[in-house]
């Protein structure tokens, strides 16, 4: 495609030139024309902020080690903070706010955080704070709940929000393999880091659904206040067992408008083996919405990497410079989402505990049955019952090896 | 919710007053606040154009069965037609796009045949014509190629278009059911219409990936230049078969950018258990779409159904009202878009034949293998072949079955 270049001109600054910052320069190097097409001009590189040099790079001119020449350089109107965490991330954005730029980022903890001030400040700067990249990122979620479904009242979003964990538990099911073991792999393959606690733990996934959940409800919901639980205690009995009921396992961040108030949470859930996230496998993500009118839909992509999270940054760009001179508008504010405690919520539990005591299992729990048995273990799907009542109840039996949690579709 | 009344308004008429038109109404009255919200002011119906009287109906008021009285209103700017077919939908939205009101539709047939014509006689008239519920009812995937993934270079999109052949194929493999068996079941629930050759053979689904195909090049591509295929000559053992490759029957519509132009045709493809399009089933829709950064993302949901489609209504609505003025911009024109003539495609092919004929399929392709036998019949998967080859080849041979593309993923 030949590309005849436009007049008017944006000319941006990444903060951080690792992964995604590199990745932001690679899609305006490779896709100009449809760049252009998308923000309504050319989008060019002005500077790029790193404590590192870069000989060699295509754009080691541009490096500078001091922000102050990004911030005081008024033919940079927009900035990709591609830095991660929360410092010195936080005071970047707000000084770049405050001097009048636009900010666009994939730092899901410093949006999960500060995400309503760093808007705040943009509001009252006629610029713009957008952040589709920190949910799952080569996923257009975030543009298609402010846009397609927001004539929509969403009752739910369920997530596959974090890819290692997805892959480890893909991995375990597909292999019948033990969780530190394919934790390993996943380190040797990078799909892990070497550190993997924010991602087994279920950190990451809390920051996410935390966003989408302040979204849903138009107020905050601070990563702090969701119940989160990780899959290290997941084994390949469990998947088996999951198996046998028809069902798959997948560590979900889950938020769902009930009476009380966003019912929300990172968990390993048990999923119907038909429901479009239970073949969401590997280092992919995906999102569902239930909407009011719409039903279900869902939305699939790779959950990272560098192109792709990338890809989404600029897409961030391009709205940003078709907007100019406005606030493009975000439905996260201060005021604190209105939670359900989790103990309130009546599901189905998977239950895999000794033989000797399955009778109990079965006693306490009405409609319980066992669904399969195997190495002195029996695996046993509940009726419906509250939480707290289940966990209250569970504590009082011996013998149980694991407890998990089961998503029921209301469709 | 309470809904605070903002001063502005928007009056819109629907015409049709049928299934989807029923259902934009009724988003209209269960979601106000949501619609005010995401068109940036009130959104109200003011007409109703039908033939019939609709008696009891709280909108009965409105209803009007002259044309006139609705272009000639000038409080009414947008209009939501919802009567399919051509004749009189075209001229009715000529009509109107001419009096400056801007239309959306979710009239496939239409827009695959005037669509271009359409869009320049409203950016003439600094209106805007917009058609989201044409493809895929509840899927937001043009939106999502207009918007989130414009800054892509996008090198294919394969969807299963048709909620009534998906319905029929998962109803075939998963009861392992004959096809006039299932078809007449989808007639009895609904889901196949009492005259289903538009979905069965392919040219509802023909019609969908035409457009699809249009925005993706910027240009046009006519219905009638799309090689279709339908499904009615899938069989039981087909779907064995393809079962036994480790493979899913799905109808495609599938459109590559590849040197020669744009290849595009709807046919049933074989496609690999892990692809994402696999695992969607009955009366759902998606839609993959690959970017050059992006790799590959897909958009899940309701193919049809009323409130889904009407949903698709609404959101074009109140991006016609968000950009009042203006046109929304639709990559489509009618300039021709180059074809790539499908027998050029290089690709594996899934043979059933007469097991005293295995043997010639096995000559004929190179790299080709027998997956299973059964019941006197083999199953042949090839190694890559060119179409025309392999069609002239095959032609050569007797006790040939079926023959299926396979779908090979190039990522």
């Amino acid at each position: 495609m030949i590309y005849t270049g436009v007049c008017a001109m944006t000319k941006i600054a990444i903060l951080g030139y690792g992964t995604v910052g590199g990745g932001v320069a690679r899609v305006l190097d490779v896709n100009p024309a449809q760049v252009a097409a998308s923000a309504g001009e050319e989008v060019a590189l002005g500077a790029i902020l790193d404590l590192r040099e870069f000989p060699g790079d295509p754009h080691e001119a541009l490096v500078t080690h001091d922000y102050r020449t990004i911030l005081e350089d008024p033919s940079i109107t927009v900035i990709a903070e591609t830095m991660g965490g929360v410092k010195p991330a936080y005071e970047f954005t707000k000084q770049a706010l405050e001097a009048g730029k636009s900010v666009c980022t994939s730092n899901k903890e410093l949006v999960a955080k500060h995400g309503p001030e760093l808007l705040k400040i943009a509001a009252e700067h006629h610029v713009s704070y957008l952040f589709e990249a920190s949910v799952g990122g080569g996923i257009p979620i975030l543009r298609t709940l402010a846009g397609a479904l927001k004539s929509e009242q969403i009752d739910e979003i369920t997530g596959i929000l974090n890819g290692t964990t997805n892959y480890i538990l893909t991995k375990m099911e597909q292999d019948g393999a033990a969780f530190d073991d394919v934790l390993k792999k996943a380190q040797e393959l990078g799909y892990a880091e070497r550190d993997p606690s924010a991602d087994i733990e279920g950190h990451d996934a809390c920051r996410k659904i935390a966003i989408l959940g302040s979204l849903m409800t138009g107020g905050y919901v601070a990563p702090d206040a969701v119940p989160t639980e990780g899959i290290t205690a997941i084994t390949a009995a469990d998947l088996a067992g999951a198996r046998a009921c028809g069902m798959a396992v997948k560590l979900l961040g889950n938020c769902r408008m009930t009476g009380e108030g966003l019912e929300i949470s990172v968990a390993p859930y048990l999923i119907a083996a038909e429901h479009p996230l239970a073949s969401v496998n590997g280092v992919f993500n995906a999102v569902a919405v239930h909407g009011n009118m719409l039903g279900t839909s869902m939305y699939y992509g790779q959950g990272a990497g560098r192109d792709a999270t990338a890809s989404a940054v600029v897409a961030d760009i391009c709205e940003i410079v078709r907007n100019a001179g406005r606030t493009v508008p975000v439905s996260m504010t201060e005021k604190p989402a209105q939670l359900a405690p989790m103990g309130d919520a009546t599901r189905r539990f998977f239950v895999r505990v000794g033989r000797e005591h399955e009778a109990e299992v079965l006693e306490a729990f009405a409609e319980s049955r066992t669904i399969c048995t195997e190495q002195g273990e029996a695996c046993i799907l509940t009726g419906p019952v509250r939480e707290s009542e289940f966990l209250e109840k569970l504590g009082g039996i011996a013998g149980v090896r694991n407890r998990i949690r089961v998503l029921d579709d209301e469709d």
